[in-house]
């Protein structure tokens, strides 16, 4: 029987990043391909079936596939210097949950297919849920091939040499034979902390994206440029992050408003030059999609009149955009009953693949405790008890969905 | 008969800077070293004899290395995507000044060395001024043989590379040779573009300053954690920026104070994550170095208080700090007589080697007007004319300090 904390250790020196802390794997780079192949030895050991699809997303079918077919899984690859158990943990879950149905002898009457999808962070190409968004055909591969990574390389050249074929990328019919599809994730906040709960159900995901905003200056000597002669780019994206942060902060009791910059470009990026242009990516989020379009509204106003008092100009562009997701009401409530209808209802800020599928089929997700809330961060954790919870949880979910006979667990 | 504008004209595509534009030029790398050969190719051609010192600066001289000799120069390395005339325009100054000096008889009474420096921005391993800084014995070599260039690359490595013996480097008896040295540099400001002047001579440089200022707060998931839950580095950094700007902008008319940010280093920099740290590099600068001294007294103060209202603790770290140069007075009014007793005075905001040798002897600055003021950025400029005028004064300077037969230009 194959125990997730087991699992988890196996994998626990692979990708990680030395200058961040935590784990740095990237998408088609080679800590992502070892943690493939480890994840290809362990369900060809519980005799899946291991294939990979025109997106990159691995696929291992317990059954043909066919319409009717359960969904599980997470991904792999992870933010720079994140975490253990973002993405990671879903699919040891899934692997163990799946060990233990055969195990105790459950046949399910539908095929059982544990996905991990590619590029769920977008940290390496910034496009987030791109295998998920790729496969039900939400974005056009053409719009996201030319995409280039921090060292200038494509996503076409990443994929190709990772063995797929960027010419055959696009919406694909392996995820047309899903009729639901369950991942299990790490809580990303502190939602059951103080609950004597270790697993909740989730509701749905904030309406989220990615804004580039991008202040035109003048380029100059840091030295012999009066302060008073400057058109400084970077004081203009000094105060959108000022004003993001608040505009966010006044909405978030309310409309779970919230906008973060964890990334910048200030060119040319020298300590004794004033810049000639700073880029913010600004990610915002909000309940429903009105109050994310108000808040990116209220954003984008206050980056105009930041260019117009900086002598800056400034151009705002939608990298990605995601509308709210409601999650499948029948469904949480039949997987409710499978785990215990004490179970709680989490809503959750953060992107995922469940959420890309949820607009094609029933989709739910399971979270599991994390005590300190902290995720996309080396510090982010879960006990090996709650783990442990959670794959029990999933295993009595994936039972009751695949029917048939109950698992015993 | 060497022009200036034909020597610029000749690097003009060398080390071009396609992602910034202008030109990135590093000491020791590529570029930097096809620039060396360059200029040795001229010197040579001048029958100059040219050598590298311990340092990494490269010496072209006409007569005998000798106490009382009289030196020239600047540097060719640049700042990220600076611009064309940053260092390459005092040294093809030197080379056209020498030349005219040659062709029209001069027979100088002391030697006269054209000098190179290295590693004059800064730009490559964060430390500026460094070849005449290391040569005046100014830097200890121990202390900066382990700086890193942003591809993890040692200075002790580089140098090694580029066939300059790491171990040997530090304080260079070559420097005690000279009596005198004048640096011809573009002006960095307007102080000439209003006016009938193509040329001024300097009267001091600023005092002036780099410090690293680390906020580290907790590194979270950008759409999972709470606006109120945060502690953000980011935020933090963002609000530095401003405090700086408004503390320099606050002093700049009476003490010349000036305050830049044009890089900042996020850990782990990834647009869905709330950094856990922010380093934000300040330029700071002023008339003296009293009045930079309060300017950084400032700035720290409204670090720590920043820190404390956005839950995050701060480090602040001086990396390199130059007290304020006054050039010396006989020498300028020399210059003054030999140029024309009009000739305007100016002062900079921008670090020399000029101003590293002014602790030992000596030592002047003639700057050519800047029509717009831009300097560290592709735009800087001078018209062929007022370069021309540059090397005209230059060559006058040269001929009155080296005695003898006065030069017929």
């Amino acid at each position: 029987m194959l125990d997730v904390v087991d699992l988890l250790a196996e994998i626990s020196d692979i990708g990680r990043d030395a200058a961040r802390g935590g784990y740095s794997r990237r998408v088609f780079e080679s800590p992502e391909r070892e943690l493939r192949a480890w994840f290809t030895r362990h369900a060809e050991a519980l005799e899946l079936d291991v294939s990979t699809d025109r997106n990159g997303n691995l696929w291992a079918w317990w059954g043909e596939p066919r319409p009717g077919a359960v969904g599980t899984g997470s991904h792999l690859d992870s933010v720079p210097g994140g975490g253990a158990y973002d993405g990671p943990l879903g699919v040891a879950s899934a692997l163990a949950a799946v060990s233990w149905l055969r195990e105790t002898g459950h046949r399910p009457a539908v095929p059982l297919a544990v996905v991990v999808f590619a590029e769920e962070e977008g940290a390496r190409f910034g496009s987030a849920c791109l295998g998920s968004r790729l496969s039900v055909g939400a974005v056009d591969p053409v719009s996201v091939l030319g995409l280039l990574d921090d060292r200038g390389v494509a996503l076409a050249d990443a994929a190709a040499e990772a063995g797929i074929d960027p010419t055959g990328m696009g919406a694909d019919p392996t995820v047309n034979e899903l009729s639901s599809f369950v991942e299990l994730h790490v809580e990303q906040g502190v939602g059951l902390a103080d609950t004597p709960h270790a697993v909740a159900v989730a509701t749905g995901i904030l309406a989220h994206g990615r804004w580039r905003i991008r202040f035109t200056g003048e380029g100059n000597h840091a030295g012999a440029t009066r302060m008073e002669d400057r058109r400084d780019p970077v004081v203009a994206a000094a105060r959108l992050v000022l004003d993001a942060r608040d505009l966010a902060a006044a909405g978030d009791a309310e409309r779970s408003t919230r906008a973060t910059v964890g990334r910048v470009e200030f060119i040319p990026g020298g300590t004794n030059v004033i810049a000639s242009t700073a880029t913010v990516w600004a990610d915002c989020r909000a309940e429903d999609d009105d109050a994310l379009a108000d808040l990116v509204r209220a954003v984008s106003i206050a980056a105009d009149a930041i260019a117009s008092v900086e002598g800056c100009t400034v151009e705002v562009t939608a990298e990605s955009v995601s509308p709210a997701v409601v999650f499948d009401s029948g469904l949480r409530e039949r997987i409710a009953r499978a785990i215990g209808d004490d179970v709680p209802a989490l809503s959750t800020g953060a992107g995922h693949d469940a959420g890309v599928l949820a607009a094609r089929i029933p989709t739910a997700m399971l979270f599991v405790r994390n005590p300190n809330g902290v995720s996309h961060a080396p510090s982010e954790s879960a006990s090996d008890e709650d783990c442990r919870a959670g794959v029990d949880a999933l295993t009595r979910v994936l039972a009751d969905l695949t029917g048939a006979e109950a698992a015993s667990a």
